[in-house]
């Protein structure tokens, strides 16, 4: 008899036809938080199959939120907190989806779906191997708390409420969040964190309604306005001049250098991806892994005024807007950004420019020395038998900060996804080996987490 | 018996309904260039119409363009050209007309359709004019040639071509154009030429497609290169500074200036149009007309990037573009303006912006003490009974030049229009009253310009 993680990795093989039959059905479900569709349904089949792992579980909301699944299973010195969400983002646009969004289905060794990756498949994954893990070692060596939200792909309105009103369900000692990725050359990936994100729509009007563009000579033009106010935000050399920001973005440490010199960038696989010829600033090496993961941006991701039709009108546009992103690292904040701008603006004489808050998250990192980093290296180099790449931050952005900040809880994100994972996108996937092996690093990770060697 | 223009403004008189009535009968005609529709039908009644005034008239076209009519009635030592055009701009948005706009509609004094002002109204005012004046007078004391096109709301495009192979008869001492308006104030006013225009579309793509904005580090942006191409166009004083280009604009001389001195404008009135507190730079008075009359302008008629929908979308936009309007005096022309601008982007690197150009037209400038110019303003006022206002320039552009300069032919507009005539939105309209009395003036300026004293 085979025992340990020779019994445990076992399992997982001769049950791999069931363990993704469970992930198809939780995909079958369209709960889509945009939508509203689905959620009390998908709320109620992931608290049964909480329950069912083991979980001493309950739905629980505050006012105005979505049910969130918080619940608990195991004893031990540790205690982990499984941080994933249940809801998934709108299928749209559907013809470009080879088979339906919620009709999983199995192709080449990879799954599709909506939410396989994004994050139905790390939600399942996670449950799956609490109930192995026991299985084979029987019992766990450490406390297991779950929040599973329904909303996080709208904006986790009202996760920071729930924090603080169910803390004491949540406190841990190290928190696993939701996704992570092999990347474009399989490795498996670590991050150590999220870029928060602030996200604003700046719009004015320099006069009633459109003008003839012969009016141009003397009547002041919405678009000019915006293009001045937008050109004194960031320059040509890609360097962010809006007053003061810079100054609360940290300098990269030498254990931050040290990190991303070992980390690995496939800049021509990138560059031959996004067809360009060079990065911003013909950046390369480490100069350009410091800048993608340990710098803010500043991004138009809209600009719209006057004509935007074929041949020409000679319009002068009354109004103009753009639509603003800047992806925030330790210590930049949402409310700082804004404020920030407001200045800026106003310093310069764009008083007329109004500033609408969108999004925003604050950034979240951790250090690469905790319990969890640790025994999230050491379960996935013993998993798949190379080691991991790990990041300081992930560029992208998420609910982490109102759950890990708030709480004091270090965090590690590591998942079953793949470069490809097409999350947000048509054609969603994982590979199904991905998914069994998140299955395995997860079995070690409660492992080691909970004080036990491999 | 009354005799002379006595008698002349008594045929107008009498004959209000029926001058009114063939007017409705030619705006019934749906002649909307842009598409194709009732070119041919319009131009043959426009040629019957100007037979029956008694001109030897013909519709003749070039490879490719649409019926034009040339025609030509009377002797005398100088010969006048009637420039006007018979398509008419489309109907849309139909939902805000009043009425329906190929269904001409009297309100309060006011003829609405689309045409009346822009241009059939003031086609069917001098044909009638030419009629009315022979009966007065016995015969005409000029040679008078018409020019009728069909294409002026598309660009004109076979137009330098027609003027080519046409040249003898459309040769004149002097032209009148196609309109011509009483300003807010009810005051009548004669225009001496017409700014040009040059429009271009500039596109640009930075990476393949669009990217997800946390790529946004290390990814250039297509709406932050445009942005930043742009600003370098124009200051925020309102400065064209792309390089080179004000070297071509003429200085005012001590004639403009006399003349926009004298020329009324309505500062308050334009602003309470417009809904603003101020005029570009603060300007007003004689600072004020120079650049409106006799100034270029750079304008931003449109931009379109990325997501311009409602909320947050975290988009890095692959592709940008904007729509340039420059309005041009002389000595600038459309070729000169884009070789001009493609030199001031190269310079600054941006070899990727794409530019497109659409309409382009050169100015047409004619001095105040031309034949025509002494003509309309002593008809003007023999008409109205009040000093016509003199614009050195109008601020909109048409293919004067194309005619007038080519062939030498000074050049005035005035006509049947009002501030308030709507030409290319819903609702264009003129007062019954402004379209007889461009039939008195346009019969004083046949006298005045044929020799004859008033």
């Amino acid at each position: 008899m085979p025992s340990g993680f020779e019994a445990f990795d076992a399992l997982v093989r001769s049950r791999a036809t069931t363990l993704v039959e469970e992930l198809k059905e939780l995909i079958r479900l369209p709960t889509v938080s945009a939508q509203e569709t689905g959620i009390d349904e998908t709320a109620s089949a992931v608290l049964d199959r909480a329950r069912r792992a083991g979980l001493d579980a309950k739905a629980e909301r505050v006012e105005g939120g979505p049910p969130t699944i918080v619940g608990e299973t195991g004893a031990g010195e540790k205690t982990l907190l499984v941080y994933d969400h249940y809801d998934v983002q709108p299928p749209d646009p559907l013809e470009e989806w080879q088979t339906p969004p919620f009709e999983p289905t199995e192709r080449e060794g990879y799954l599709y779906g909506r939410g396989v990756s994004d994050n139905k498949g790390n939600l399942m994954a996670r449950l799956q191997a609490l109930e192995l893990y026991r299985e084979a070692f029987g019992s766990l060596p450490l406390r297991v708390r779950v929040l599973f939200e329904g909303e996080e792909e709208i904006g986790s309105h009202h996760l920071a409420a729930f924090v603080e009103r169910y803390a004491d369900r949540i406190r841990a000692d190290g928190c696993i969040w939701e996704a992570g990725y092999r990347d474009a050359a399989g490795r498996p990936t670590i991050s150590l964190g999220l870029k928060g994100i602030a996200y604003f729509d700046l719009t004015l009007r320099a006069i009633a309604k459109d003008a003839h563009s012969s009016m141009a000579t003397i009547l002041p033009n919405a678009a000019w306005r915006l293009t001045w106010a937008l050109a004194s935000l960031k320059n040509e050399r890609d360097e962010i001049t809006v007053d003061g920001f810079m100054e609360h973005v940290r300098e990269p440490t030498a254990s931050d250098l040290a990190l991303l010199e070992a980390l690995p960038y496939d800049e021509g696989e990138m560059q031959r991806l996004h067809g360009v010829r060079a990065f911003v600033r013909g950046l390369s090496g480490t100069a350009l892994k410091v800048k993608h993961f340990l710098e803010p941006t500043c991004t138009i991701c809209g600009l719209t005024s006057g004509y935007s039709g074929m041949g020409s009108k000679t319009v002068l546009p009354a109004a103009a807007s753009a639509k603003l992103d800047f992806r925030l690292v330790p210590d930049l904040t949402p409310t700082l950004v804004r404020d920030l701008l407001r200045a800026h603006l106003d310093r310069r004489g764009f008083t007329d420019i109004e500033i609408v808050s969108h999004h925003g998250e604050l950034p979240s990192r951790w250090p690469a020395d905790t319990a969890v980093a640790k025994a999230s290296v050491a379960a996935c180099r013993a998993a798949y038998g190379t080691d991991p790449v790990v990041y300081p931050l992930m560029a992208g952005s998420g609910p982490m900060a109102q759950v890990c900040d708030t709480l004091g809880i270090p965090v590690v994100g590591f998942g079953s996804g793949n470069a490809g994972s097409a999350n947000h996108a048509p054609n969603e996937n994982i590979a199904i080996g991905d998914y069994l092996d998140h299955i395995r690093a997860f079995g070690r990770f409660l492992h080691v987490f909970g004080g036990r060697s491999l």
